[in-house]
């Protein structure tokens, strides 16, 4: 039995988790992969002492895994940008197979690297970039492959649905953040989880995996939780929502959505009860329906789950005899469609507003009247007399579904109303039909 | 670019699917496999007005299929045993992969048509088989391909979860059936899905991928739903626990537990969620930790999708110039364990225990001194005054986990007691920890 030879870049959690399951399920992966999978070069710079290596080879310059002849598979694990990109071409070039956990590179420079891999017949693997340990991009690449996907939504940042979770009680963001990042589920620098940037790589290379377009991170919209109040949360489940922050990608007519945003999502779905740090992505095939797909988001075995997946699917694919059996993008290059991102004032939508308006009569009229002109057609409106507050009442609407530019549009004539003297709040909402 | 040529075998609701989805999609799923993927031939005693096959050659006899030198995959969507059996290895002699849709073919015959496929260096596929389009052997035999699965859970009947669903309104059993025959949920004879046949097809197929075991169908526990009352599944809902119709599969020392039964779930799980006629399968595996996949388990395009995944998969195979990539139960043949299926006596689980027993003083004492000598620990005990009947009151019991014989013997000495004149009701618990 031949034996695929791994090469481990970077060691820390996703890393070390990488090389403990390996060893650990030695047995077993070999039974599955049909040849035994064996880690024979490991770079790191963050040395770990509760990980044996035993007599693997190791150093701290990462080119020397790229470099090593008896590397068949790079498994790069350091993270960031510029360094990941370089040792990735670099690999390529070299002629090694190339699994990645590395959602920022694969969003920002996945066209690039898919070019090269493809002129060098080598495979690059992604999977665990996208959901942790959720098999979804083998689901859209390979389980969806008979459907014309039409949109797609995730819960797909563990420490942004934890945070909305508790808040969810009634505590307020600044609260959570700071015992999300007690218990560890967030960095010290939230701001990529939270503003919604790491959800944004993820769908990115989501959406292309789904609607074989190239991958356009610059263009995806991304607004993050951190201005989300309690009120508006409860206020939603009062109409039957519940706020998730969910990447959302759709194909339309002559372009795609790609957008991070809070969104109120019906109370009744399952995707609704994906609480804490755990992941969901909700697929829409044009045959199948609504598939949808749970666990764990992060975490270094559970990463790690993902990582030795693609390994597997590599050295299966090497024993067969083939070449690249999956298209990087799940598409052939000579199929990928030129669709462009859509500017975010032509998606659309159903939206959540709070109007905070002075309570005068002939108010709500004046709102109801500008939303009409602008062809918004309310689903639901609610308004208390019991929350009146320095002499303002809120009015909370829930829209059907309409374009963004018309909301924008309507939010701004509200806005220069006497009456309303405070900012709109605006949530999008999805219904899922 | 190649074509890769299937012949279709039975033009039934998925039969007609599947044509219907590969013609539609036929432009898209061609950029997914890197080749055309042609219908070339079609047999069918269900001769369908709805779909124009236009010049594809057509026959009554399933054997043209399977004799035309142009076709490169055989699919089976003929069902039932025999006529599959020998149609499949047929197909596998003339060296045509095959793509089935047959749990009930792969349940009991699975281990004499991976053998003969292996010999021939042929695929043979069966996806559309466990849980229509959800992509979960998929998720088993690749995704998961890092992890030790330690066992697994699915709602993987649609009609019965239909059925549970609706009782837990208060409805009775044989009146929801009833309506699930009008509504075309339920077939006229509705034993295979109400008795637990089919979701032990698909448990067993389940089972020997994620163990790596071979398929023992015959050795599979199986209990259906037609004795549930919905007094029992509102008193498991009171206890914090909703009643589904389970597949359960267990990796234990010196064997595996298999076995399909009603079964009390955590109401805050997820998969006390899925509700209606959808499946979810929960599977554990030691790296990832717990993952669910969710969506249609039957119908006509939600199945097909499944079919074209898998001639899909077969189709990039071929492209790759890669003999059969993925072992048939996601191990090597040699790597198969031949673990057997545990007597049920062995099984461990929780229970749910109904006495009734005449509302006599004394009587909770006589029931807790049988469990506690049977080493039963109890998690609830739910007895209430305003429920006594004919003189007789229900104690209802939740034990810790136990094995099974331990329970049965204490059965037996409760339906022994004087007090108690009526057989005890016992549904499992699981508790996915």
């Amino acid at each position: 039995m031949k034996e695929v030879r791994v090469g481990i870049c970077g060691l820390g959690t996703v890393g070390g988790g990488t090389f403990n399951v390996l060893a650990r399920n030695a047995g077993l992966i070999a039974g599955r992969a049909g040849c035994a999978i064996r880690t024979v070069r490991v770079a790191t710079r963050t040395w770990r002492d509760d990980i044996d290596l035993g007599d693997i080879p190791f150093s701290t310059d990462i080119m020397d895994v790229v470099n090593d002849p008896d590397v068949d598979v790079v498994v790069e694990l350091i993270g960031g940008y510029e360094t990941a990109r370089e040792l990735v071409l670099a690999a390529i070039a070299n002629g090694k197979h190339v699994v990645t956990a590395n959602k920022a590179l694969i969003a920002v420079h996945g066209n690039e690297i898919f070019e090269a891999a493809a002129e060098a017949g080598v495979a690059v693997t992604y999977e665990a970039g996208v959901a942790g340990g959720i098999p979804v991009i083998k689901a859209i690449r390979e389980g969806m492959a008979a459907n014309r996907i039409d949109w797609l939504a995730g819960i797909i940042n563990g420490t942004g649905n934890y945070i909305l979770t508790e808040m969810r009680k009634g505590r307020p963001f600044n609260e959570v953040l700071q015992e999300a990042q007690d218990l560890g589920y967030a960095e010290a620098d939230p701001t990529f989880d939270v503003e919604g940037v790491d959800a944004a790589h993820k769908l990115t290379i989501m959406a292309s995996a789904s609607f074989g377009v190239p991958l356009q991170f610059d263009r995806a919209y991304t607004e993050g939780i951190s201005r989300l109040t309690p009120y508006d949360i409860a206020h939603a489940e009062l109409l039957g929502y519940r706020v998730k922050h969910l990447g959302i990608a759709r194909r339309r007519e002559g372009g795609i959505e790609l957008r991070v945003h809070p969104t109120l999502v019906p109370q009744s779905h399952l995707i609704a009860q994906v609480d804490g740090v755990l992941n969901a992505v909700l697929v829409d095939g044009d045959a199948v329906g609504q598939t949808m797909y749970y666990g764990p988001g992060a975490g270094d075995e559970a990463t790690a789950s993902a990582v030795i997946a693609d390994i597997v699917d590599v050295a299966r694919t090497i024993q067969a005899g083939g070449q690249g059996r999956v298209p990087y993008l799940g598409f052939a290059p000579e199929a990928i469609e030129d669709l462009e991102v859509l500017p975010m004032e032509y998606t659309q939508s159903a939206y959540y507003l709070r109007i905070q308006a002075l309570d005068r009569p002939g108010v709500l009229a004046k709102v109801a009247s500008i939303l009409s002109e602008h062809g918004i057609n309310i689903e639901s409106i609610m308004q208390k007399e019991s929350e009146v507050h320095d002499g303002r009442i809120p009015v909370i609407i829930l829209t059907h579904t309409v374009q963004e530019r018309q909301v924008n549009q309507a939010i701004e004539e509200l806005e220069a109303l006497d009456e309303v003297d405070d900012q709109v709040v605006r949530i999008r909402a999805e219904n899922f039909n």
